[in-house]
């Protein structure tokens, strides 16, 4: 029996299928959302419809777009020759927040897994291929997260990328800046050695 | 500079209205969403604007109800002398989930609280003080949070009905069952005491 009525059961199911939402804190959003007064409710309600609706992906780099080129594509003063590869349109976000970068990027929509059942052919791969086969990029920069599957996927993009000439690079590993010596784990110091610079 | 679609930030916005909902967790939401199929990302919007719209509380208890009455209430099973009064309705759902009570609800929409402004008024005693003095109920349990507001609210409303001739009683403080005595904190050890029950 649901002592609820039925429309917040299933908003409580609605938002228990969200990734680390359990069904207490579906419970506790649910009946916010429901004491939201009606104009708010309804605009939480649209927002969801409207994000749907309005975000496709970029044509050029399969970032989110909310037209056929995302923000970073329509941008001319960007550098089309400079591509960064990133995971996931989260990357972008990363990586922009460096103000360090003011190339183009491409989105992969994920990493290559063996064990999460994921191939080369179920991401972004061969779309990064064309873009490469037309010529204009010089540099390719491999942003996956460091590790396993990252490191796995960058080293796949590399070798695919070998017979066109394009540089690609990775991004650096090493202590993180702000860091503590003692904090940062064996493999990281054992490449930041390795990467070590002349001062 | 938003580097996500407007839609998209709007809906993280959303999200991050939500209590105990942070921005990080608000972004992976909304990705969550997004990347949902058409079907069910709209499902999701319509269960929020459904719940909003269906859900308003009962005439007689004030518990959450999809049409005058609510589920308990409408149950002619159910002993309409007896009145349980919660602080919400998940007090309500946590009464239930015992088997154990047979009689209807009144739902406080909140308890007394100085430090957080909300006086009696605020809350729906008055709506509790009617039914009573309707002559019809012969016993209210006060079934609030064994904390101070909940105490509080409990001892106000207990004063008030005393010119009714109705019993007013309150949840046995206790031991819980299946503790272990070493985890009781003092207070409830004291209470069990007091309330100890020849075997």
């Amino acid at each position: 029996m649901d002592f609820f009525p039925s429309a917040l059961e299933n908003l409580i199911d609605k938002f228990a299928t969200l990734p680390g939402i359990g069904r207490k804190t579906a419970q506790r959003l649910a009946f916010y959302v429901i004491a939201l007064d009606e104009e708010r409710a309804l605009a939480f309600a649209d927002a969801i419809r409207e994000a749907k609706q309005d975000v496709n992906f970029c044509e050029v780099c399969l970032n989110l777009a909310d037209s056929d080129l995302c923000s970073v594509c329509r941008d001319e003063r960007r550098s089309k020759k400079l591509v960064c590869v990133v995971p996931d349109p989260k990357g972008v976000l990363a990586i922009e927040r460096s103000h360090e970068f003011d190339g183009v990027y491409h989105v992969l929509h994920g990493v290559i897994s063996p064990i999460g059942n994921v191939g080369p052919d179920d991401i972004r791969v061969k779309e990064l291929v064309k873009r490469v086969s037309g010529g204009e990029i010089e540099e390719v920069i491999m942003a996956t997260n460091p590790d396993t599957e990252g490191e796995t996927t960058a080293r796949y993009i590399s070798r695919l990328l070998q017979p066109f000439e394009v540089k690609v690079t990775r991004l650096a590993y090493g202590i993180p800046v702000g860091g503590s010596l003692e904090f940062v784990d064996d493999a990281t110091l054992m490449r930041a050695l390795e990467g070590r610079l002349e001062m």
